[in-house]
């Protein structure tokens, strides 16, 4: 039996996981049902900005996924709980998209213009405008205005070929006024990590953290102190593993092919 | 008499200098007239990267300024002719406006879209979008592609407050890419300067130039070796003056309140 089969929790990445963008990855599909069946506590994390749970939730169905919406921590929820447990509920101005906004309202937030908010939150938005960059800049040069952020990344591969991340904007505010976010929710930061134990009550030499990519999933786990396990399902292969770990300098505890490997090895 | 009035050429900022925004400044305006009625040779430099000649000539004649198009040296125009000179008429993909766009095929380049194109010339945009930003950030991650950017400004000072400049996106791509324009054609860069100087048909320390930044207007002229003269008839004031030049450690040969105490000095 392989040795993370005696942790108690999971905290697994989505894409490159379980699936490739819309496309499940059958044999990890089956092996989260397995996980769960044993009794495993199970909860997925991810840095998609743009999709509240209730929409994700459709892509898990089709994907033959076993979980609720509170095992799912998005950024869009893990921003909004984390506005809420630190400012309480609050007045925002948000770049993002309807996913986010869902997810701020349902924390109790309240969605407002720029000049009467008290956060900026900042989210990719595919929608992206001049007039919203520009708000955004006017809340980051004004160095009351808290701003916080869901997720660091700067490229995401799209099947059609690489598109901004939300770090896109943030690169854009940083370069405009010397700003960084107070906060970036997201992997490999430990807001969505920490929530996620919290969840699952779990300390974090509990669990195992699961992803595809060295400097999202490996470290957000290293992050937290938790033993980590790559998957080659997605971004890192075989082929640039070694490279991957000397790039980043971070090595993760385990390495499997995909997920379904933890019962075959 | 002014020492500077024994200078052949005059090469002069436009906003702040002989004009706010769309509101001339009536006793600059006078004296610009008064210069070129002497028999000095004028010139305007801009970092407006979204109006072409065209467009900005009715600004001038709305001021009541006596100029020719080919007195006008604004970024669209200035990045249209580098890449001409550089590099031939050639096929380009650009994130800018329709100013930008009729500078470059009067110049004689082909406007293509992202994977058709040879350079990518950067200009800001008020309808930028997240379909322009991937294109660019696209022709960014092909190393065999050029890229240009009209001017390095961060942040405008429009009459309704700041909005973002053409460095927004270019801090947007460097944040993405690690890649920084090939050539950066505007102030306070030497592209627009040896321009203006080549009209001119004058050596720098034939000329002076005017304007009312201190990191901009007269780090283009020291960058060139000309004689600079600040005028405080825009972003820099009376109040802020000492505080500008050491933040910026550069330091203007003359400075006068505004372009009209050349005469009455």
């Amino acid at each position: 039996m392989h040795p993370l089969l005696e942790k108690k929790g999971f905290i697994l990445d989505v894409d490159g996981v379980i699936g490739r963008g819309e496309k499940p990855i059958p044999p990890a599909v089956e092996a989260v049902n397995r996980l769960i069946s044993m009794g495993k506590k199970v909860v997925f994390v991810s840095n998609n900005s743009t999709r509240s749970r209730k929409i994700y939730m459709q892509r898990f169905k089709e994907f033959g996924v076993e979980v609720t919406e509170d095992q799912m921590f998005l950024t869009t929820y893990v921003t909004a709980t984390y506005i809420k447990q630190n400012y309480g509920k609050s007045k925002v101005f948000t770049t993002g998209e309807p996913g986010l906004v869902e997810e701020l309202k349902l924390a109790g937030h309240e969605i407002v213009d720029y000049d009467e908010a008290e956060i900026l939150v900042v989210g990719s938005n595919r929608q992206i405008s001049f007039e919203i960059l520009t708000k955004a800049l006017r809340m980051c040069l004004d160095r009351d205005k808290i701003y916080v952020a869901t997720n660091p990344d700067k490229i995401f591969p799209s099947e059609d070929g690489p598109v901004p991340g939300t770090g896109m904007i943030i690169g854009a505010l940083y370069w405009m006024t010397d700003r960084m976010p107070d906060c970036i929710c997201g992997k490999p930061g430990k807001v969505i990590m920490q929530q996620a134990l919290d969840h699952l009550q779990l300390k974090a030499d509990e669990v195992v953290v699961v992803g595809d990519q060295i400097d999202v999933d490996v470290l957000a786990g290293k992050n937290i102190g938790a033993p980590t396990l790559l998957v080659l399902s997605g971004v890192t292969t075989k082929q640039n593993l070694s490279r991957m770990i000397e790039k980043f300098k971070v090595k993760p505890d385990y390495v499997l092919d995909d997920l379904s490997q933890l019962f075959s090895a």
